[in-house]
């Protein structure tokens, strides 16, 4: 009992943990349950019974199936179903029709036949990558609705009254589903893969912001307080660096060193995003045909961006010894660097957010490039001066690719610009 | 008309690409249609329509929504539909009973309250990761079931007829599903993660191969054939390396190169095959409850590995000029070393096809460590001997890169043998 108690606790936490990441989890779940009450009871009642028949049942279906999180996927899935539902009933009184004409022996080959063959064809078009992506639903719906109305058994006259039932129907519970998840606190896809492409440079800009004094914290804890180039001892320079801002390098913060990590896996969820986006009508700051695509470009620049973290990441704790005399030499620019590109990912990120102009990280890119002039002809003395010249090496691949990531900010930069 | 003839053609040839990528999918598409008519076909004649009325829908329903294209995947969602539905009934009846009770006017309150709560917290539900991984189909479905049952409006006697014909036509449309995605031609989802975790390993092993040749084409290309330490010609290096092997170094085959890339993003479609498969029994050469979580482990290294071949990838076709003596100097043991860890590389993904011990891995493991300490003996060297160290650092972060990817193999080697 001890144990099964330990583990109902567990789960209650991992469930509040769900809600407390992202409140609109909540709202969603109460907007389904809305839904689907008033849709049911809709049913319930006799008026509208009477009036459709069993066919109600369709409005309940279509609300359990078609009510997405974001309004873009409730849309996308209420069109497909919609239109598809329309054209297979269409199709499926077709072959009805057809089969009648072929006498009582072979009107259940016909049938047959036709179901066979456009369930082949619809499920192999499912795996086309554009009508994938659009309208994989719609398929599917298109086979189980032709199927049904070709093998109905019912006479002409009757399916068409049982096919206008069902799709209005349909349409009831369709536009509860659109109306509801657009009037109530909606959720844009389009918003929130805006929202995400920001956080992500956030993330970026996070790692990078930590990186240096990460990277260079073994001399900082040994010996003496080490002085940087321009006098002031390093700690000082992360406490206030030139700007005069509060520069927000905890070491013992690490977590939000790892934090870049998701980007490196999150490109499904920003491809389904910007697919949901296209659906959706102008809401907010965004246009109807906001162009989404861009952003999806914007999105492989930082996961290129991440790539290269994520090799730098590996020297972070690694356990070969650098000379410190080496890396005393290149410390200043190469934290001056990381800072600086990671200042100027933040400034792209705040453009984005407030969707103005990202002349604000102009300054940031030039301060980045100049220190990785500076970083090139002291690595030159540097590295003439040094007698071991092996275990420089780790520290000058850290030193070249964090002018490849300085490469890659003023890409994002212009990227942005855009 | 013109235009509109080549989009044609266009699509064509789309269409036909997608099934030769995997003519399985063809195979799948044949299966889906045979399933759909052999349903259709059993509820369009009498006997079987008079024994379960306009329930028969159901069995149709069920094959186009549960028949999916690896047999895990159609058993996971057949039996959660199975069981979603079974349970959902259960509680409806028990809804309806409870309604019942309270009078005509509190019935309808009653009702609604129970839809709205359950459909709220069922959806919520599918938030949590756990849930959502294994039984997203399932909920949907016990939110679909119940409400229909709990509003039909029908007297209790008459619901569990109902329920009890709805579920029996489930489990023949189920059946129906699981039988012929089994019978005919079964693609298992478990031999396909297997597969596609070997065809990664490969498409290292194919980057690896090509890199030495390809990063260090320009000396090639250019002034003299560079002889080789050994004494042959590096091109002959290439053609007739030291095991007597043909290598399949082509240097205009760039895009075997650019293979590796897909690996960056595969993740999400190994966790859905590794979830797929758990579902699976045993069949071919793997057993019940083979380990799967394995695969994914290995899968993690091999995307590890892929990171740093993206971080190398940036050096080939750099425009920063290396000084040609310094790279002469590195290039056999680094040539040596891709090749070698590609070899190994190679190795394990046949011993992964193979299901046999890793043991041919072995000794080109031991060759790129070999190769990767002499690396670091000429590094140091001819460091001291080189004037231009600035131009030197890319060419050494190659090396040290090459040196993390060894060890990277070399995980992976330990990972397979387990």
């Amino acid at each position: 009992p001890e144990k099964s108690k330990a583990k109902v606790i567990e789960v209650a936490k991992n469930v509040r943990k769900v809600g407390q990441d992202d409140p609109r989890r909540i709202v969603h779940a109460l907007k389904v349950g809305l839904a689907l009450s008033v849709v049911s009871l809709i049913y319930y009642y006799k008026p509208f019974y009477d009036g459709f028949g069993i066919s109600g049942m369709w409005a309940v279906l279509t609300v359990v199936v078609v009510f997405e999180f974001s309004v873009g996927a409730t849309l996308s899935k209420g069109l497909n179903r919609g239109f598809a539902t329309f054209l297979a009933g269409a199709l499926g009184v077709g072959a009805h029709y057809l089969s009648n004409l072929c006498g009582d022996k072979g009107e259940p080959i016909v049938l047959g036949l036709s179901v066979f063959l456009l369930a082949a064809a619809s499920t192999f078009s499912r795996f086309i990558p554009g009508v994938k992506q659009r309208y994989d639903y719609g398929v599917v719906i298109f086979i189980l609705t032709f199927s049904l109305v070709a093998v109905s058994g019912y006479r002409v006259d009757e399916i068409i009254e049982l096919a206008h039932q069902r799709l209005s129907t349909i349409v009831i519970g369709g536009l509860t589903c659109v109306i509801i998840s657009i009037c109530i606190m909606p959720v844009w896809a389009g918003e929130d893969l805006h929202n995400l492409v920001a956080q992500n440079l956030e993330k970026l800009a996070c790692f990078l912001e930590g990186f240096g004094g990460e990277y260079f914290k073994d001399l900082e804890d040994g010996e003496i307080v080490v002085v940087s180039k321009s006098g002031k001892p390093l700690a000082e320079y992360f406490r206030n660096p030139e700007d005069g801002e509060a520069a927000v390098v905890s070491k013992s913060d690490k977590s939000s060193l790892q934090k870049y990590k998701s980007i490196l896996t999150s490109k499904t969820t920003e491809d389904s995003l910007a697919n949901f986006a296209r659906w959706e009508p102008g809401h907010g700051r965004f246009r109807f045909r906001h162009p989404w695509k861009q952003y999806l470009k914007l999105a492989a620049l930082i996961r290129q961006c991440a790539y290269l973290l994520e090799a730098l990441n590996g020297y972070i704790n690694s356990d070969i010894q650098i000379p410190p005399e080496f890396q005393r030499k290149i410390q200043d620019e190469c934290i001056t660097m990381s800072l600086e590109s990671g200042k100027a990912l933040k400034e792209l990120s705040e453009s984005i957010k407030t969707m103005t102009g990202p002349s604000l990280a102009d300054p940031h890119v030039e301060n980045c490039k100049n220190a990785a002039m500076d970083l090139k002809t002291t690595l030159k003395t540097a590295l003439l001066e040094n007698s071991d010249l092996l275990g420089v090496i780790p520290a000058a691949t850290v030193a070249s690719l964090l002018i490849d990531i300085v490469v890659c900010t003023e890409k994002i930069a212009e990227s942005v610009h855009e």
